[in-house]
Order: C-alpha cells, then sequence, then structure tokens
C-alpha cells in the first residue's frame, strides 16, 4: 500500500468528496476536499483483512466478549503512549462527538458553563449548545505564528458557573503538542476553577516526528477529575466505524459515566470493535509511523507553497494533518479570501469562525492526502492569490 | 444460501455462542445456544455484497449522503407494511435499546412512570431504571395459552405518575401478533393516561405465515403521541451493525428527539447505512419471505416437541423466532426445570422472571437456528425431561 495512491472516492457516500459541491459550491469533478478530518488513505492492511475475514464468515450478530479489545486499547497506550491503563476503565463511545456529549451529559447540569480553549473543534461547541449548556470561550493567544494558553486573562473570565472544560490535545486546529509545562497549567485551572477536565486527545497519535504528546493523564494531581478520550478512528483512517475510547480512571467519576451509558442503552457496532482490535497492534503501529513521515512532508510542502504567498500564513504542524492558514495578511475580507479559495481554486475547506473566537481570518485545510493533491492545491492557491505576488 | 447450512459461530466473538458458556454454565463444546435473539443465519447475499464492496473500496471514512439510505427505509415501510412514511421523519439510533433509551430520555423526566406490558422484552426494565425512571408493570393475561391485554385492571393500577407506554409489537416473547382491536385498545389506553406510546416494531418482518403485522401509526387519532421503532438488524441477520429506525411523524415529538440526538451527538456507523439499504430491497424481501417459511416448520417441530413433553407448553408463535415455554405443569421449581435445560440438556436459553411479572415459569427458546438443531433440541428435552412421559 502507497500514501501516493490515489483513490476516487466520489459516489461512494464519502461525506468529504461527495457533500463538497452541497456545502461549499465546490464542484464534485474538478474540486479537492481539504475540509472535514477524515484521511484519503485506506487504513492499514491489518484493518482491511480483520473486517475481510468478518465478511468471509458471513456472520454478523452482536459481539461478545471484548477482552482482546480493551487488551488492545491498554496495549497501545502502554505502547505507544507509556501510559497504563486498566482494561476496565474503558468505554467504547459512538466517536468522540458522542464521547463528550456524554461527559457534558453525565457530568454537567442545563445552564452551566463548559469551557472551551478556542479557536477549537467546532463540534465541541455544537454539543454544548444542543444541551442547553453555554459555552465560554477562552481565546487561545497567537505567539510567535502559534497558539499559546493564556490563564491570567481566563482567570479573570470565570463566573464559578463553570463546571466542565474540553481540552484538544493536540490541538485542532492549530496543530500544536502542549508541552508539560502547558499542561500543568490547564490541570492547575481546572482544580483553580473545580472543572471536570475531559481531554480530547483524538489526535495523540497524530504526532510530526521530533514531537512528543503527553497524556493528560500522565500530570501529577489530575486524576480525580479527568475523563481521556481517543479513538482508532482519526489514526487508521477509519472514521465510519464510529467508535471512541473514553478512559476514565476515577472509580466516582467512571461510575457516573457508566450510569448515562447504561441509560442510553450505548453498544458499540461489531465491525468498529473487530478493526480497532486489529489497527490497535504492532503492524498498526508501524503504519502509523510511515503515515506521519508522509504528512510531514506533506505539510512541509504545503507550508512552503502557502507561506510563499503573500499575506498567508500557516502554524507549523506539531500534530494532526490539519493546516491552520491565517489569511489576514492579505488584507482581504473574509468574503473575498473564502472565494478564491472555494470558487477559484476549487478547494473545499473548513471555515475558521466555526471553530470559534480566534478563528476569523482562518480557513482550516485538511492535508492527509496524497502528495500529488497537496501539490496540485499550492498550485492552485498560488494561482487565486497570484495578484499578491 | 441455505438456512440448513450450519455456520460454527464459537470462537468468532459471538455472543450467543461464546459467551453462553460464561453466563449460563452450557459447555460451549456441546452447548445449544437458543438464548439471546440473533439468528444463526447469515444475511441475503446482497448485504454481505454490499459490505465486500466497501473492503474492496478499501475506504471507510465518514458517511455522506443519506437519501439512499432513507428511501430505502421510506420503500420497505410502503412495500412490506403498506405504511407510508416520509424520509424526514427518520432517526437512526445505535439499535433500539438506544432507542428506547432515548425516548425514555427525550420525553420523560427522572420518577417518571414509564409502562410495560409483561412479560416483554427485558432491556425495556434495564434502561428505564438506569434512568431513574419507574418500572410500572401491566401484566398481561393468559388465556387460551397466549398473552392478551386487560385494560380494565390496567386502568385501576395507574396513578398519574406514568408518562410514557413501550409496546412491544409484535410482542416479545409470547410471539402474540396484536389485532387491531387489541392496537385501538393501546392507543385508547395511552391517551386516557396521557401517555407517549413507544411502539417497538423491531419483529414487524418477522410475521409467520398467514399473520398480519399493523404498524401501529396506521390506527387512528395516536399521531401525535407515538414514536415508531423498527430495524433491519433483527430482520436480516446483523445485529452487529446496530442500527435502529426512529420514526416519528408529530413535528413536536421530532423536534424535542432531534434535540436529544444532536445533544449526544450520535451518529450511525457507515458499515450498518450500506447495509441496511442493500438490505431494504426486493431481494432482501424475497430472502425474508424464505426466512419466515423456513421459521414457521422450525416452529411446528419446536411446538410439536415441546408440547409432547407433559407439563410443558409453548405459546403458538404468530411472530418472533423466540418461543415462550411455560413449565408450570411440570410441577417442578423454576431452579430445577431451568438446571435440567441447561445441565442436563445443555441448552442456553432467557430466563423468564427477567422479563418481569408474568414469567416465573417460563423460559424462552430462539429456534432461529438451523433445523437440525431444532430437532436435537427438541430430543434432549424430551430425554431431560423423561421421567415425566
Amino acid at each position: 500500500m502507497s500514501f501516493d495512491e490515489i483513490i476516487d472516492r466520489r459516489g461512494t457516500h464519502c461525506a468529504k468528496w461527495d457533500m463538497m459541491e452541497k456545502l461549499y459550491g465546490v464542484p464534485t469533478d474538478d474540486g479537492l476536499a481539504m475540509w472535514v478530518a477524515d484521511m484519503d488513505f485506506k487504513p492499514p492492511q491489518c484493518v482491511i483483512d480483520a473486517l475481510q475475514a468478518r465478511v468471509d464468515h458471513g456472520m454478523f450478530g452482536y459481539f461478545g466478549d471484548d477482552s482482546k479489545y480493551r487488551a488492545a486499547i491498554q496495549w497501545w497506550m502502554k505502547e505507544r503512549h507509556d501510559w497504563q491503563i486498566d482494561p476496565a476503565w474503558i468505554f467504547t463511545t459512538h466517536g468522540l462527538v458522542n464521547g463528550t456529549a456524554m461527559c457534558i451529559d453525565a457530568f454537567t447540569k442545563p445552564g452551566d458553563g463548559v469551557v472551551l480553549f478556542t479557536p477549537v473543534y467546532h463540534a465541541f461547541a455544537r454539543v454544548i449548545e444542543a444541551a442547553d449548556r453555554r459555552v465560554v470561550e477562552c481565546p487561545l493567544a497567537v505567539n510567535d505564528g502559534r497558539h499559546e494558553m493564556d490563564f491570567d486573562a481566563w482567570d479573570a473570565q470565570m463566573d464559578g458557573s463553570e463546571t466542565l472544560l474540553v481540552l484538544c490535545s493536540p490541538h485542532n486546529p492549530g496543530g500544536r503538542v502542549w508541552t508539560r509545562t502547558e499542561l500543568e497549567g490547564v490541570a492547575e485551572f481546572a482544580k483553580r476553577h473545580d472543572l471536570i477536565l475531559v481531554s480530547d486527545e483524538i489526535h495523540h497519535d497524530l504526532v510530526m516526528p521530533g514531537h512528543t504528546h503527553i497524556p493528560m493523564a500522565k500530570i501529577d494531581g489530575i486524576a480525580d477529575r479527568l475523563v481521556m478520550m481517543s479513538a482508532t478512528t482519526k489514526t487508521f483512517s477509519i472514521a465510519g466505524a464510529h467508535l471512541g475510547n473514553v478512559i476514565i480512571a476515577d472509580e466516582t467519576l467512571r461510575k457516573t459515566f457508566e450510569k448515562r451509558m447504561n441509560a442510553l442503552g450505548l453498544s458499540p457496532n461489531a465491525f468498529g470493535l473487530f478493526m480497532a482490535t486489529a489497527a490497535y497492534s504492532p503492524e498498526g503501529a508501524a503504519w502509523v509511523d510511515d503515515l506521519m513521515a508522509y504528512l510531514a512532508e506533506n505539510a512541509r510542502i504545503f507550508d512552503a507553497g502557502v507561506n510563499a504567498i503573500p499575506g498567508l500564513k500557516s502554524m507549523p504542524l506539531e500534530a494532526t494533518y490539519l493546516s491552520w492558514v491565517d489569511f489576514s495578511g492579505t488584507g482581504m475580507s473574509r468574503e473575498e479570501f473564502t472565494r478564491r479559495v472555494q470558487d477559484d481554486a476549487h478547494i473545499a475547506v473548513n471555515y475558521g469562525p466555526t471553530f470559534g473566537t480566534g478563528g476569523e481570518s482562518y480557513l482550516r485545510f485538511n492535508i492527509a492526502t496524497q502528495r500529488s493533491r497537496v501539490e496540485e492545491a499550492v498550485t492552485r492557491l498560488k494561482a487565486a492569490f497570484a495578484d499578491l505576488q
């Protein structure tokens, strides 16, 4: 399997390629889909083989005995993140939007404030508001072209109505791998304001060479208020499986969460369980290493191209495949730079403002696609903004 | 494909076969798994082909554009149940335990009474209690060896704290296909006591030749308090896909339900969507007809065998593949007849009391398995109760 292999996903009920014309007006026949965080790569062969084995067996009934699945998760966290977990700490949610939503449902009440460090993954605000909780935005600073935390400013904002914080680590968008000092700051912030800390670490495996992700669970003194979230779906290009790991060491928090899981009758689909078990393996790990080397080169090419256009500036990706590009230097209105990207370059991207305060002048580009498409995107962007050069 | 084909499901993470030793003490090597409602048949070839096509494509990302999926559900309800729905009425939950739980979550408050006509599918009570609502049992009568409703008795029980009723139609266990008169009675009962009516019709396709299921939605005057539930998973032997159809015609109820779906961030897995779309088709329909002919003969053989044992009496199956067998005529204790079935006959079954009041002297046998296994079950039961003959 080569990451360079072009796979035509059009006409396959693929959200990323089949919905871009409807949602963004980017034509299906000529467009480049660089929006939703879904990779254009096949998963590791071991994952495909696991599903093929189910097809060959021909039976698709209720899944029984998830001990191998739990053991695989345990192995992965230890092997890849030096984090020792107990299989009994694991809940399987229907992806991590559901995982986040379940935390909000289990640990907060209507009217409570839920803190987000913005700009941040847009679905957080969506589920918070749908649950009649309030989004409390703590804007990230931008220093030296990258996001940084600003606890002094955020402390001044808190009014005591906040009960939960959703951290995105590594950060989406912007691609920060938070340092130990920053994570300790988050832990202190959560303690100072008595917040449950939900650490969405869905990008924890997608870390660029030279950077190291630190699981929040490895920060001292936070375990009694911590919910950890991760997933195979993002790492291994199996988003359609809709599985998330919610891992809770604290017994009180775990029992509260479990009660809501039981009350909502949530059970994971068998396909996802088989695929996830296969993915969290040495073969899966080797694939992730290859993937990250490929994505690092994609990022280098994309950044070099984008940053050569006067007025455009991408944040350096320490993790994720989601390039966060600031168009403020163009002096253009948001409508104008967006129009050029969509209507002239025919690239479908995520709009900055959907990520909350701080995203106004940005667009998010998904570079988890074939190298030739990344190069084509750069060529198109250069042409769309040729008058600036 | 032949329904007679023996498929060894042991060692495949199959809940039904791989968990029976742990849960029931029935040995894996010699046991007959006749408990959880999961069929030992492959789904129709069109369903397997749909999944094989996904494996061949090799991409498993976010699913986009569910219009064909919704159209397939619409077609099925019209074609098979003479029920006209609007695709916009459909929600896809993670199976119908989750669907039931979502209804309880959306339409009731902690402390509310939720009415069940018992004995009934055990997961209803489980999610009601996990959600801190109260189970209000309305026991079904047994007349001429089958379950019947008893509205006069139930009216006397209601105290005004009840807000929702979960109907099982066709009924599990006991296999009743409720008549129009009975369904009209349920509608009147729901109106009289101001109950939201959740009609779980997951067995609506599994109706024995000569019987006709009437969707509750076709009963006049109930639409403004009705939630309809059905699924491909039960009908087509794809329980592992964990998908349920929750269909709500009433706009007010629909918006309330939708708000909870959004707040919980629930999205269906792609595998289930592809398989369900393939299943709700003419090929799927032909397969169901063949299936029901096969199950009818299984039921005939099982009933003839069981009812030949003095003291045992099975309810005649009008629908479902779940034979509900009364052991009260043996004069034995529950422990004794259960011991003989499990420990002597090595058959894993569901215990009657888990279905609530009225189930005390019963065991539930799943006969959706190969004919030879049904015959073997009869042989073993005859031996286990040989002293009565």
